[in-house]
């Protein structure tokens, strides 16, 4: 087989950023065989409410016309059952949750479920999304670090969902063997997302590797070798959210790196190659285009379009440049994932 | 207590490395606390016979005269067990053990030890010590990566030390708590060393964190309580070996960092730090200085001085610069251990 057409994909969790590496990013989306995209709240500040949701969508459809983005909103204190039924009304999708301080701008992230349960009940009868970072924050004295920090979260998982049977949660790139089984466990309701680079990488990849290095970070052999069973078998709860997180390579390259691997510009040929190196590649249109769709029960997309990906070698550029149009303009370069590694498929055609 | 004097300590695991980084690094063993050490062979070629040992041992003795240097062999195919009585004769007191590939200039390092048995047999007979890098090549099929590669090795060291039971053997840099299980349930022969780092760094010190990652990979919580209760409890056959590891700076703060941490030149700070801050700092003797000289049956020192230590609130320097004396001599800058973070404890005098 030597070509494949699919409908364009369905990325639910990217990190679209702010200002000009927003300008970047943005356009790649499609770029990427993407037309559909669930977008990450957790800016400076963080998107806390309707307005600010609505504003930041624009700003993105300014940037990529064609696509659709799914917004949602940072959990967070201040937020109110009566501002998720206006945040439905608005067309929001979802609420995000992160536990305080474990990524990229989680300073707001939360320290217990308990107090968002009137949140949480609005959201189950308005039909939104509950995405969690499934991570505890590490904690020595309870022999928690980031390498069981997900595993040891997951009963909050199933508590919140055996409290709201009918909301739906999205377990977000999950990492572990643990979370598969436990998101299998669970009803209709509860859904998960995996990253092309989880599919890909181990902790050896990561350790002194800063381009490799994300939260959560990506963990043993038998834990990615459940994350690929999961999507061999065609489970159709788990499905592409590529936590797509560009940062500056002069803020990975150094003595503290940012959490983030960059996807956006080549998710499908990513996918199209790793999913075939283990025996995968029937299942690259259930995984990236229908499954996100079908749990977010998607409709009036702006547009699907068609993908067509051909069979050819080739080398994931070095760098993604950005900025450096005015003063005061961010500017830099963004190292994507397995920069300088070949590739067997391409994009062809989109339309 | 303010002041502590204890003899000039014992690193048991020290890369003094080559050229100019050696000239920078040699010296600094003496400023940390240190008057005798057991150095590493894996140069660019590795010291693989008594006569490479001994050039090396005279050029180490320029830059440190007071210094005692204890020389090592790198096991590998070409060492005869003639080699072993030879090197014994001139002093060289032990023989190191690299698993292929798993480390800096490890590439000539072994895949099975059965091949070294008349070689083991040879060192037993002669006193020699062998040190083992305990960890065993990542290999996704087996579940093998950097997090458990060290557990994983530990029944290497039963069948050695089973099939050898008078053979002086140390499992190095030892990082978990099985390791610290399995020396413990060993006999007398079989020692154990452990780093100033590992008593300070959990994985998610390294995550992202190139300065910190060294190998092995720092682990678990339970893992470092483990090398401090073992430390506390004051066993005798758990010593210092610092595995001080310098790279220059550029070679950490990249896409592919090199694996090692540099303590030198602060070893007996640090420690005492550190053993303080888990209630051992009574064992700072014991385990820095005593406990090694003993294992090792060290005679013929040539000077043992006395450190005084003072508690004095301090910031560990940020680089120690090397080279840059001549044409094509390499130069650059080492960031130490602790870069920039407080440190408690001051060497004051050493006489």
């Amino acid at each position: 087989m030597d070509t494949i057409t699919i409908p364009t994909a369905s990325d639910m969790h990217i990190h679209l950023r702010q200002g000009s590496l927003m300008s970047m990013v943005t356009p790649a989306v499609q770029e990427g065989g993407v037309s559909i995209c669930y977008v990450m709240p957790n800016l400076q500040p963080p998107v806390s409410n309707t307005e600010m949701a609505l504003a930041y969508k624009a700003e993105l459809e300014k940037l990529a016309p064609k696509v659709t983005f799914l917004m949602s909103l940072y959990l967070n204190p201040s937020l109110t059952p009566e501002e998720i039924r206006k945040a439905a009304k608005a067309g929001v999708r979802g609420v995000k949750s992160y536990p305080r301080g474990v990524t990229t701008n989680s300073e707001s992230g939360i320290e217990s479920y308990d107090i968002y349960y009137p949140v949480f009940k609005a959201m189950e009868e308005e039909g939104m999304v509950l995405n969690l970072h499934g991570e505890i924050p590490s904690d020595a004295e309870k022999n928690v670090c980031v390498m069981n920090a997900e595993e040891k979260f997951l009963n909050h998982l199933k508590d919140i969902h055996l409290a709201f049977p009918k909301l739906k949660i999205i377990l977000e790139h999950a990492t572990t063997e643990a979370a598969v089984n436990m998101v299998k466990s669970l009803g209709e309701t509860v859904g998960c997302t995996i990253t092309v680079h989880h599919l890909q990488l181990v902790v050896d990849d990561w350790a002194g590797k800063c381009h490799n290095f994300c939260k959560p970070v990506a963990k043993y052999p038998s834990d990615r070798a459940a994350l690929r069973n999961v999507i061999k078998e065609g489970h159709p709860r788990f499905f592409l959210g590529t936590d797509s997180a560009p940062h500056p390579s002069h803020k990975k390259e150094g003595p503290e790196a940012c959490a983030g691997v960059f996807t956006t510009p080549l998710v499908l040929p990513y996918l199209a190659t790793i999913l075939e190196s283990f025996g995968a590649l029937d299942r690259l249109k259930g995984f990236a285009c229908d499954f996100g769709r079908e749990f977010y029960e998607v409709k009036n997309e702006k547009w699907v379009g068609q993908v067509t990906l051909t069979r050819e070698s080739w080398t994931t550029p070095q760098s993604y440049s950005f900025g450096g149009a005015g003063i005061e303009v961010e500017q830099g370069d963004v190292v994507p994932f397995m920069a300088g590694k070949p590739l067997a498929w391409k994009i062809s055609k989109i339309e």
